[in-house]
């Protein structure tokens, strides 16, 4: 059974999966994708993965076979487990509770070559869907809090598969990163009576330094505070808390927008792996006023990605006016190389 | 001018580094670092780095010239610069002010292919005492409020010069971790009316299944949430919160502890990449009951390194307990190889 623990001074939650318990020299250094060898999330290969949980494919075609666009299934080495009661104990000064959760993987598309980035608009809603009809499920199982959704992209980023894929996480606490922006949003709203994320978004608009696309019902910006460079947040404009309550125009709007932000974001840095998070409401919270969901698109520099993830310390070489510029102009690569004068900072 | 930035929603300060500004193309996905080339930091190059700000070196030879055993010089590339006013301001939502501070690196011994670990514990005093003079240096500049300091070792863990080296940020605000670590330290205060980190060394002990090893007055523990594999807490037995309260005894025993630990570490983990963090008090607080310092090592495994730095939420495979037991027993690498069976967690 895995194990949920929270640092006593921090609060901070962590995951102890027992069941990915590893040996000493089971930690490579480096970690290869694969490519070329086996994929377990390609058409016809559905039986090495659990049984399907959710799948977008023509009617006429059985589950866990291939014809599906889209496939949900649960991790095969999941971090949480569904089956089990929390059991929440203290033990001395520190509090556990068992890893009870569900781990799933959404498998973006068949293609094994084709990169979320590249997928049509039309193929990006169907995931965006896949997203939301999870979130809506799981909200149903009353031991959990929050729904993680997040994907890796590239080595770099920590992806182990190289067909195209995300995940998700419901999660019986939450993420410590959520209570912050949590209160964060509170504050201001108790102080203003307004959210947070509107204001940014108004602010954005007007100075318009650091927007990078927009349509009709999203915006695309670099944040003011980046923590690396090309940092991205996509927004809802109109006020939302949950994630799940966008409906198909809405979809087809943040499909749109990923399209052209992942785009932009691959004309200046060719394959540049990144990790984008979902940031929305808790489970049950009904709409609250002070909270704006949105996805954060972080690229994956290991040049700048020191000890900066374990400080919560981040030094960003890059002003975001200016990776918004980039991105606007979607600069490609010069001629000049991609090797940069090393400074003494290690 | 660098500046600082708050994150309005999360109140996290990063730097944007201007003079370290680069373009699309400066991004490498992977840098070198540089192994067998030109080294800055060798002796003999002393010119290529700015005028030292301390050294140990033998009496009788003149500054910036070869013959130190540590080095402590103005980074050349700084994420901010010692000259000038803070200035700060509100732009709109927004809370920033001029990247104010001192960015030092510690060159921690002569010989470039000699890594920290392998170093004696009688030259990783120099290190430690350097840390501890340049803090109280620092601390008379009373724009600063906090002393980072902190090591990146290899590259995965963001070391862009193979010779052995450290940093040292000097801030004019505090960093977000430590405010956190600092709150949650107050509240537990308040209530027990006592150190949170002396009841955890306590109970550690106690239990003794996290303890890593041990000597007089300090102890290495793997903590009981950590963020990866073989994250270790390395902590001074009696209660201080000032790191540069340290006297010469304790030197040698935080020297002879590191030795211990990150022997223990490689011998689990040939040549793992590593960052470690001192958390210390913030500038002129002057002794708090509440706080503890400590330095936090934590093992940088690309393999589970993914979206966790960017979301703030940890899944680690291996539990500390066992950790603890593979560092106190030191296995070495098994004929199992290093590859390792892969999920489909991405």
């Amino acid at each position: 059974m895995p194990e949920l623990r929270k640092d006593p001074v921090l609060g901070r939650w962590i995951i102890i999966s027992k069941e990915r318990r590893k040996r000493p020299t089971d930690f490579p250094v480096e970690i290869s994708t694969g490519s070329g060898g086996f994929c377990p999330l390609c058409p016809g290969n559905e039986s090495f993965t659990p049984s399907e949980v959710l799948a977008y494919r023509d009617g006429h075609q059985p589950r866990n076979g291939p014809g599906w666009e889209v496939r949900v299934v649960p991790n095969k080495f999941p971090a949480l487990v569904i089956e089990g009661d929390l059991s929440k104990e203290g033990v001395g000064l520190y509090d556990r509770m068992n890893g009870i959760g569900a781990h799933e993987v959404v498998i973006e598309g068949p293609d094994h070559e084709v990169t979320f980035a590249d997928f049509s608009s039309a193929k990006k809603v169907l995931v965006f869907k896949a997203y939301k009809e999870r979130i809506i499920d799981l909200e149903k199982d009353s031991r959990f809090k929050y729904v993680m959704v997040f994907k890796n992209h590239g080595k770099a980023a920590g992806a182990s598969l190289e067909h195209s894929h995300s995940q998700l996480i419901a999660l019986p606490i939450l993420p410590r990163m959520i209570v912050s922006e949590l209160d964060g949003a509170r504050s201001h709203f108790k102080y203003k009576e307004r959210c947070i994320f509107c204001d940014i978004i108004r602010q954005e608009i007007r100075q318009d330094e650091r927007v990078v696309c927009q349509n009709d019902r999203f915006i695309t910006i670099t944040p003011f505070a980046p923590r690396t460079p090309f940092e991205m947040w996509v927004l809802p404009k109109r006020h939302a808390s949950a994630y799940y309550s966008l409906d198909d125009a809405d979809l087809h709007g943040l499909a749109e927008i990923f399209s052209e932000s992942l785009q932009r974001l691959n004309r200046c840095i060719p394959n540049v792996p990144y990790n984008f998070v979902l940031h929305t409401d808790p489970l049950r919270s009904g709409g609250l006023e002070y909270y704006h969901w949105h996805f954060e698109i972080v690229p994956k520099l290991t040049s700048i990605a020191g000890f900066e993830w374990g400080s919560g310390f981040y030094i960003n070489p890059l002003p975001p006016e200016e990776a918004a510029l980039y991105l606007r102009e979607s600069f490609g690569p010069t001629s000049e190389g991609a090797q940069s004068e090393k400074g003494t900072l290690g």
